[in-house]
């Protein structure tokens, strides 16, 4: 404001000044962004400051072997290994983390005794071929693992395994051909492996762990959840099924599906994958049948797939026959009570019964909707273009809704869900 | 065969041996069963061998430095540090391993720069509080750089490069604690991290590169190709346009568009990534709009969204006013050879022209559609339950098709594309 005094004709020394000045804003509000989307990232999952903060202290933790002397005095130099597998094997979640130890151990194990004996067996040939032979062995090994890491089942589980075999390998066998006390290297490296794996479990197992297991049960439900309120949003806004009373209620909002279509695979894969590594924790137990989940999650999807046309015929102006809208109006309710159900039955580990009524009424809707459309009574024949499409989605909602249904069936049986009646008392006789 | 002829009694020696004949048999089994899928691996795409080979080559070409007296006085033991850079830096598409080379290089630089600084740091505030200090240094660091880790742009581009920080800066840093000499060894670091992904990047690059742009431009003009295939498959079983002559024609099979709904999303992301590290090479440029191809490629997989529907309701046993038949039959032509012309386009990298006449005829064809199925001929009322839907999906489906159709001749244009008429040479005035 001050500046805008003499804006006319400043002095060179002001421009100066003004362009000094504005040096530092640059950086300054970059920083500030950086600040703003560090804040939006810790806001989404609070759980991922306290995971760096996990990660910080475990690798300060391992680092003191460095600084104490006698630890140092056993380790030597490798005791940076500890320090350097916390920094790759500690994951976000449990199940990673414990995947990644299993991994980097089996492979080191696996890899330094075929090492020693391919070193020995080079050793056996004679002292002149002895660095042929090792050429020759980690040429063929390198070729092998790495064309097994094309596997599907090899990616998606044991890729990491596969990497740290070669490493381990290739490290035991050629330092072979320098140092002549093999072994003792491929045991210091077990060890320092062994601290670092270990103390990553520990700390991100007892302080505040995060359960791959856990995140899949509870997206798998709010995915069922987000198909509800979709139809919620759209019934509010079609069906005007809110009173016009005085008080403003705030309509839901419409849901988006795309991150049901688009994203959830590829997460809920993930999570079960890492799922599979955990140990039992809270209501799950060790081999809880998580592969359940991703058929559910399969048909959520399929359910988005058939949903979402509706966006692009529903609005404010759908007008159909009154007994047909009655009908459409009522599968929409009936399959959100019905998703609602289920999204949380699962959530809270209870038999999905109280679906049943829901669904059994869908089933009579869908075979109402169908024999209506076909009686032919339209009212206006122009907007049969936008009764039938919804109706048709609706008609295979409801059996996509029954899909479900019956798949959370399955999985309330497979994981022993709590039966809602266990709370009544048993009459006694 | 020859057993069975003692089958009714067999002597107990004879059992032996069956027994000790079988032993070998089900490991013999489990290997026939992996190298059947090695096969199908590698004959699913040949490059994965030749990918593989080329690891190996690197690998034992690099290993050489350990080898050779000269070489391993200059550089030590750390020489294995070149193979270690080889063996995580070395990755199928050459964007990938360009990736990861700069990754590894940059993050090196940085982090070795900062942890001399901050061990400069630390010895300036004397030689008690020195450990104290690195520690803290290591401990913010780590913090800072795995919560970056969740960003989401970090986590798609940068990843590697922030755990080789997180590594390198922990090594360098502690290891000043023990060695007086950091600038040797973070100057042996960088050097070996150089030889390990030069020679990588060479191997990768000049034996047969598989680049990732390539892959992402023939993916997408698949996936356009396959919706073209899938309404073929489906028009010869409905409307039976196949010639009913003599000779035996192999019906094309209905094509699964799975493939093209669930996984092409994050394949088309992954090597739209890596395509954005890889110089120019063949027909692209260094800057390609390969983002346009992943506009293109939600596109797709939104036609496709539209078309899935109608799996359920073409069969056979279709039928419909003969008009309305003939409007979808012809919705459906036009759409094939728009998509197919499209498809073809992005291939040869040819402007996209010939698809205009098919993608005009789907403007009117729409059209016809609608105002055929607002008059209200419906020959027989029990089908309008199997016409409607179709024919919706057919309109959706034309408008995906338009859309495709915009975004390939923006890419076409974007890309600068031949143009078709190139090839007929200009008059002469």
């Amino acid at each position: 404001m001050m500046v805008s005094e003499k804006q006319e004709n400043p002095s060179i020394l002001k421009r100066g000044w003004l362009w000094f000045r504005d040096i530092p804003s640059k950086p300054i509000a970059k920083l500030r962004d950086v600040a703003r989307r560090a804040i939006k990232v810790a806001e989404e999952d609070p759980r991922r400051l306290i995971h760096s903060l996990k990660v910080g202290l475990t690798i300060t933790l391992v680092s003191l072997l460095y600084y104490l002397q006698p630890m140092y005095n056993n380790l030597g130099a490798s005791a940076i290994l500890a320090v350097m597998t916390v920094v790759v094997v500690f994951e976000f979640t449990v199940g990673g983390t414990i995947g990644r130890c299993l991994n980097q151990g089996l492979a080191t194990l696996a890899a330094a005794a075929l090492a020693i004996g391919a070193q020995r067996l080079a050793i056996l040939s004679g002292k002149r071929s002895e660095p042929y032979l090792i050429g020759l062995f980690v040429f063929i090994q390198a070729v092998a693992m790495t064309f097994l890491r094309f596997f599907h089942n090899v990616k998606a589980k044991y890729d990491y395994g596969v990497l740290i075999f070669i490493l381990s390998f290739i490290l035991v066998s050629i330092s072979g051909l320098r140092t002549n006390n093999v072994l003792n290297l491929a045991q210091a490296r077990l060890v320092t492996i062994l601290i670092g794996a270990s103390s990553s479990l520990a700390v991100c197992i007892l302080i505040r762990p995060v359960w791959a297991g856990e995140d899949l049960h509870k997206y798998v439900a709010q995915n069922i959840s987000q198909l509800g309120n979709f139809l919620e949003g759209h019934m509010d806004q079609c069906f005007k099924t809110l009173p016009d009373v005085g008080i403003e209620i705030t309509k839901p909002s419409i849901v988006n599906l795309d991150s049901i279509l688009v994203d959830s695979k590829v997460k809920e894969e993930t999570l079960a994958d890492l799922a599979g590594w955990e140990p039992g924790h809270g209501q799950f137990m060790f081999r809880h049948p998580w592969k359940q989940y991703l058929r559910i999650g399969n048909l959520t999807r399929q359910c988005a797939c058939r949903l979402e046309p509706i966006n692009g015929y529903l609005n404010s102006e759908f007008q159909a026959p009154k007994e047909i809208e009655c009908t459409i109006q009522e599968a929409f309710t009936e399959s959100r009570k019905a998703l609602k159900e289920l999204a949380w039955a699962i959530e809270t580990t209870t038999e999905p019964s109280s679906a049943n009524p829901h669904i059994e009424n869908l089933k009579i809707t869908s075979s109402n909707l169908k024999s209506l459309l076909r009686s032919g009574i339209w009212g206006d024949q122009s907007d049969v273009l936008q009764i039938i499409p919804v109706a048709a989605a609706m008609i295979d909602t409801i059996s996509s809704v029954e899909q479900i249904g019956d798949a959370v069936k399955e999985l309330s049986f497979m994981a022993k869900f709590k039966s809602r009646t266990a709370e009544i008392p048993e009459r006694c006789d």
